[in-house]
């Protein structure tokens, strides 16, 4: 088993339309023709997969896949996989044939064995799903070249639960939308999302106002439309999304400017000098700084270093830089420490 | 006329048990024989007080007294003095004959014709009564020596107010009690200051808990004991109230040191960065941080810088500091600049 590079970020770098859009994402659910998919296969069984996965996968020079066993890794590395969205909650659960593989640049990865066989992730900061879908179909295409897919002529291809039937694709948008909160617009734009067949949810704590301004928008239909279909219908949504946020942003500049720099400003205040912060708090006051860095309200500090700081505030990314465990108060005030070493 | 030196603050020097007593002041009222009091005196009555008194302490070299006419000096220049505590309200309001000798430190000064002909003041950071009752007394014998103080063998000095009648002395301390404020002691302290004979009020605002956590303390009684018994009570009192202050901040660190840390680094964080702030907030975070400095939360950052700002941030300041007149909104945002640029 090899370990986790804890040190590496995807968020250290720009992306596309960062002002409003963190990443993008999409994942690819596929599975091998005559093995039960993994809730009802045999231990034997997904520990076969994983290892055939292995063979086709582990010596692309390409990619330099890593192998982290999800029965094996201990429970603080299943928290940063999952702090990292690498993995799911379902596949955090510790069982016997579990498989992530994981590229050294921790923007592609297989999670083996989640609820389908392969969930095929690549993921992206800013807005970039046609470099996403080219890159997730080549991994696709080195998987099906060597394994068996369970596909069907009629319904395209099969997966554990129905909702994922068809192309199997989930594409996402993670966006930053605080002046359409703060503007009262927020509601009326996430419906007509919904109207358009998206899911929204909050990155963190659902609701209409999740922590952070932070929303994942993806496809909700898998079934009955091409890939690029649904890709097309995200990408113009998101178009959308990130000029009603922009206008929002503009009205709040042309009249609030005073209110808007002195709340950011004082965000930025508490983020560099408060002892203690707890997670939620700190997933506000990051998207206040984050909004004044894209703003020009706040200089000299970097949108990216702001998503990044999304991920290591998150708990077990505070254990592994204190090296050790961490009651509740304890990691309230290491949050802060982390934050104000960063910025 | 001379002019104001708008630069010299006081304040920018440490005094005694500074940890509490922001400072101490004394001040004599005296009045000349046979001269009606300043509001029934005709105006060249006052205008020969002044001449007088000009006669008199002109030519000190030891006190090297500037003579401010009250009359003639601008409104913003009357605004400045009462920030500076330099000038009595009732001696801001324009009128012929009332003037003001200042000395170069600023830490004595005589106002002529405000209620009494004469108001000796002398002023100290920390606590420092001996030392006032020794200058205010030379000062006094100064005046003295050339001029017929009214004086009865039964009541002492007269005074315009019988309040003031006797010893004519005020003696007062101003004293930063945060620690006494946060733990809802105040409260106690007070009412049993109030019943030794003392005069309680807020430093800026009236009430229990006035802005900035800063009580002024000072003798109500002038009649029926020397000036040393009144002078003796107050330091008594004052070394009561510094212990009873101090022993609630030990209280504090000892069972709420991390909310305090947090409290006081927030504070330090938004006085910092924010982009306006108004004159009262601006009192209860440099009260915060003043705290925080006194309990060696805050390093590289001095007390006296806090005692300073306390002058430097109110309204007339800033307007010189500008050069110009400002809106409300102007001179909050003014404050935030004028406070970021000493912290």
């Amino acid at each position: 088993m090899e370990n986790i590079d804890y040190s590496s970020h995807l968020f250290s770098e720009a992306g596309p339309e960062k002002d409003v859009i963190i990443s993008s994402r999409i994942r690819l659910a596929r599975n091998i023709e005559d093995i039960s998919f993994p809730n009802k296969a045999k231990d034997s069984e997904r520990k076969e997969i994983v290892e055939m996965t292995k063979q086709v996968i582990a010596d692309q020079e390409k990619y330099q896949f890593n192998l982290l066993d999800l029965y094996e890794i201990s429970d603080i590395d299943r928290e940063i996989l999952l702090e990292k969205h690498l993995i799911s909650r379902d596949h955090a659960k510790r069982r016997v044939g579990k498989a992530l593989f994981l590229n050294n640049k921790q923007d592609i990865s297989i999670m083996v064995n989640e609820e389908d066989h392969f969930r095929i992730q690549v993921l992206s900061p800013g807005m970039d799903l046609d470099k996403l879908w080219k890159k997730a179909n080549e991994i696709d295409d080195l998987l099906e070249e060597n394994l068996d897919f369970a596909f069907s002529e009629k319904w395209g291809y099969l997966t554990a639960c129905p909702t994922n039937v068809g192309t199997g694709l989930r594409a996402s948008i993670m966006c930053h939308l605080p002046a359409l909160n703060l503007t009262n617009r927020i509601d009326k734009v996430m419906g007509a999302i919904s109207q358009l067949g998206l899911a929204v949810r909050g990155m963190y704590g659902e609701g209409s106002n999740p922590a952070g301004n932070i929303y994942q928008i993806s496809n909700q239909i898998t079934l009955g439309h091409s890939e690029e279909d649904i890709i097309d219908n995200l990408k113009s949504v998101n178009q959308q999304i990130v000029e009603q946020e922009r206008k929002a942003r503009q009205i709040m500049l042309n009249n609030e400017i005073d209110n808007l720099k002195d709340a950011i400003k004082r965000s930025f205040g508490v983020l560099k000098y408060a002892y203690t912060i707890s997670s939620k708090e700190a997933l506000q006051l990051l998207s206040d700084v984050k909004l004044g860095i894209d703003l020009g309200i706040i200089n000299d500090l970097s949108a990216d270093l702001i998503s990044e700081l999304l991920i290591l505030i998150r708990p077990a990314h505070l254990k592994i830089s204190e090296g050790r465990d961490l009651t509740n108060k304890e990691l309230n005030i290491k949050r802060a420490e982390m934050i104000q070493e960063k910025i």
